[in-house]
């Protein structure tokens, strides 16, 4: 398992969350995802094969914009 | 057939309007929907025995509150 940290940008509201975090859990491997609106921050949790280019497509495919932290 | 303005609070995006949208149409009577999460916006056509508070009520299930305009 591993944890990888995203910054989105134009998430408003709870239901942006939802898109995001719909996206972000059909790529296979994830097991958890922490989304907030308010700051931004996305942290995915999966096996260690979820790839972070994965993660920003979903993002994208949500239609938002992402960049990995850390 | 006649038209409501209403001014709702708290809209941020275009899923806060699909909300707003989906709830206003499920009110008898109700024919067409405008609605803008960037001015708050809301105007609502009808037949004419669409009730405001019925409107109202519906933004309110949405998750937001509305006030009738003119």
């Amino acid at each position: 398992m591993s944890t990888s940290e995203f910054q989105v940008t134009g998430m408003t509201c709870g239901h942006c969350e939802m898109s995001v975090r719909e996206e972000v859990g059909q790529v296979p491997g994830v097991e958890d995802i922490q989304v907030s609106a308010e700051t931004g921050r996305l942290v995915v949790t999966g096996t260690d094969g979820v790839e972070a280019s994965a993660v920003l497509a979903a993002v994208d495919e949500a239609g938002y914009t992402a960049v990995p932290v850390g």
